[in-house]
């Protein structure tokens, strides 16, 4: 096949312009068609709306962007582009027509894919120039970020056809599925509708809303299926023995009215489907290891959320702050005029803390030291309230010293020295430590300046904030300067 | 209701020992009973295999550990829990009896849930004292990590114990989804059965393996069902009028052989229900909002995803792969005898990089100059490869100067200058500027020490890579030495 640098597309609706947000964005031009010209608005504008979240998928480096035209002429588009993906309305007579007039304009090495969501490929390809070249290339939306593409081939399409086209789809990021045979609907969308239909039966009889059942998803197999799909998560379910062990335990429940769907007889041979199946897809690994796996992406999943605020992710948020909340109380317990270091961090260091060697990462100290910040802040009374007023502390220097390696799991402690504070500056000493023998594991000096974020330049602190912290600076005038504070980067002498 | 300060389980198998695993992470005591005495050995386990996973999910501060105690008596469990969880096979008879047993032991305002997946609650309470204080609260596994718990009463059933029930649950971070009314299946397990008998026909009729079938979901609909449901997607795909334009277009779909079970007739008491819904779900946030929160989560989940390799994020991983690779070739034409500066990262500050206030996070600096000694060691000959042989640099020193903020979307670079080699040693310099106009955003002076990991001490380098890092150094010897190099932390010079 040739080597796709321009995509062609058929039709710019939702579909057609996030195959072109995606292919530009990964360095491939794209001449889309259409028949209204008034579409080309709107496809560029849905280019730049997939923007934004497609630029965070990754920070590998990525090629020039690709270069976006448009023509209300069919044939032009035929004529440029080496792979076409079409994209108009699910009417079979009309995809007939198109599809057979594309395949005439383009060269016959072209490929020429459908993102039809459940018409067959033998039908579409039926009066088209070179039917070998053609397939279903079915993505699911958003286009832009979803990685899936099932490939189904009609009687007519040759098998190098799927392979060169899998071979383009991975380029621009994609899964490629190829499905042995064409049914209605392919592979997902026969599960997503057979979904869909016991919804709409449930909503229909008044069991539940459209509310309550996204609920009943979202907050469970909905995370499992994020990457891990039933029939593994069922192989898991049954234990050591997998999928065979399940299908013993709850095959019955296959008579109960659990969906108005029947299912097929549990016979031996759709068992040993199921269990090999199954087997294949652990590759060898065990129940535990599988579970651990499951465990956690799971908890990789949820934390993900968490900062959009949304399902699961709102669950955790909110139990945090109840977390947070009760272990204020104890925090306010520190004595803030006791003549040594504060201790304001107590903690475990995390998996994703650390690197491929399982040692923290350069930057974690760093984040690690500005969770003491914080703690420091609330302290001395800077909330969210203080910090509505547009004024917050800095950070404008960090002088960090690496002494020992830290690893995953090993319980650690930050305890703070203030050096010296004044109005605007507060001069502080990190010690992080190992929590069970007190080992000094690095060092972290930092000059804060506190600022007026509007005027963007130093001000001074507010009355009560400074009395608190002035409070703390005498405590700690009397204790020992820590020898690794003061120190240039090289100096020899710690 | 009472406080719930000790959880009684009946029955110690997969559910129950995540039960278990969630109370005493949570801080609640564990009195589990069952009639098998080494059953206490094996949900031991269990508590211990959820631990590493459990840990992990937050970082917010935890109470300390609930304790766990085992018997064999059901009436000592009884009597001593605050809030009874059964967890035994799913057997009508064998339910009823041991609800209705355990019901006369415990007092009259302790709450007893079952864990049952589809037993209907009105049977389970039928013999029990104080039916109004039984309730099925339905988990799912792992019961530790996924939120989702689904309450449904019986006929007996008051309003109030579900209350109570759904408090307690919020305490242990889960998500409680009261049902309506009583169906056999509840609400989750009717959808996922629903995919399920469809997954078994087609296993069963050739279409598709059990593998196949499960990319169909993780690589597509799995990843947005991790935070939105089929209808709020749905109502997404129907563009500007959502869910009622999406049923005008598919409506037509669900008379189409996509699943094998049938449809209920769209009338327009369905549609307005459904219409009702999502428009309930969308709570006033427009398409276009919505759209976005679906974008940023997709990226977030596939990025979490990526650290496991699993799924979509394996493919996220192969595409970072071949675009590393591809970099790696511009990268290897830097000059590296020219006497200036090796501009290593050329990026744009990404959205995750920053803090609530739009500036880059203290510890991303890091990060940056982290992946610019990436990038030099890619340069004098440190790949995997050399790696493997156990010698690497550490980072033992770093100190940085932030003099400008940096805002999310600019265009940053970073140029480092070699200040030092030797045989062990290497003091870098890097300067982080803005692209447009190359003023100096910050710096990073950091010490590197090249050590053999198994001994963790200090080791030469392989002659070739000191060749390379030698004529690098002999390159900058003449450059001027940055102001900002050699300072202390409060150095007013600078």
């Amino acid at each position: 096949m040739r080597q796709v640098k321009t995509l062609g597309l058929l039709g710019t609706g939702v579909i057609g312009g996030g195959w072109a947000a995606r292919a530009l964005h990964f360095g491939i031009d794209v001449i889309a068609s259409d028949v209204k010209p008034e579409m080309e608005n709107w496809l560029r504008g849905a280019v730049e709306n997939a923007e934004p979240a497609l630029a965070r998928l990754t920070s590998a480096p990525l090629p020039p962007k690709g270069r976006l035209s448009f023509t209300t002429n069919l044939r032009e588009m035929a004529e440029r582009a080496d792979f076409i993906q079409e994209n108009i309305p699910e009417q079979l007579p009309l995809k007939q027509r198109i599809l057979a007039e594309a395949s005439r304009h383009a060269a016959p090495d072209v490929i020429i894919a459908s993102s039809t969501s459940g018409l067959m490929p033998s039908d579409l390809q039926r009066d088209m120039v070179a039917p070998e070249r053609f397939l279903v290339a079915h993505p699911f939306n958003p286009v832009y970020l979803l990685p899936l593409v099932e490939l189904v081939g009609g009687k007519a399409t040759a098998a190098s056809t799927i392979e060169a086209a899998a071979v383009y789809f991975r380029y621009i990021g994609m899964h490629p599925l190829p499905v042995r045979r064409e049914v209605p609907g392919h592979l997902t969308d026969r599960l997503q509708e057979a979904l869909w239909r016991e919804i709409l039966h449930m909503v229909n009889d008044g069991t539940a809303t459209t509310g309550e059942l996204d609920e009943s998803i979202i907050y469970g197999p909905g995370l499992r299926w994020a990457a891990m799909g039933t029939n593994l998560i069922y192989h898991l379910a049954g234990g050591e023995t997998g999928m065979r062990h399940m299908l013993a335990q709850f095959g019955p429940c296959l008579k109960w009215p659990w969906t108005r769907l029947e299912a097929p007889e549990l016979t031996e041979s759709l068992i040993d489907r199921m269990v090999e199946g199954t087997q294949a897809q652990a590759a060898g690994r065990s129940i535990r290891e599988l579970e651990r796996l499951r465990d956690d992406y799971l908890v990789a999943v949820q934390q993900a959320l968490r900062q959009y605020d949304i399902g699961a992710g709102s669950t955790l948020r909110a139990l945090e702050e109840r977390l947070y909340a009760d272990a204020a109380k104890s925090a306010q317990a520190l004595d803030i005029d006791a003549p040594k270091p504060l201790r304001l961090i107590d903690t475990v260091v995390r998996p994703e803390w650390v690197d491929y060697n399982a040692h923290m990462t350069d930057a974690q100290y760093l984040t690690v030291f500005g969770d003491a910040m914080d703690v420091l802040y609330r302290l001395i009374g800077i909330d969210a309230g203080y910090r509505k007023g547009g004024r917050m502390f800095y950070d404008v220097e960090t002088h960090i010293k690496y002494l020992k390696e830290v690893k995953a799991g090993e319980g650690i402690c930050v305890e703070t020295q203030v050096l010296a504070a004044d109005a605007k500056r507060l001069h502080v000493f990190h010690a992080l430590r190992r929590r069970a023998d007190g080992e000094l594991l690095a060092t972290g000096e930092q000059m804060h300046l506190h600022v007026d974020t509007a005027a963007a330049k130093a001000a001074a602190l507010g009355t009560a904030v400074r009395a608190r912290l002035d409070r703390i600076a005498k405590a700690h005038a009397g204790l020992a300067r820590p020898v690794q504070a003061g120190r240039r980067i090289g100096d020899r002498n710690v």
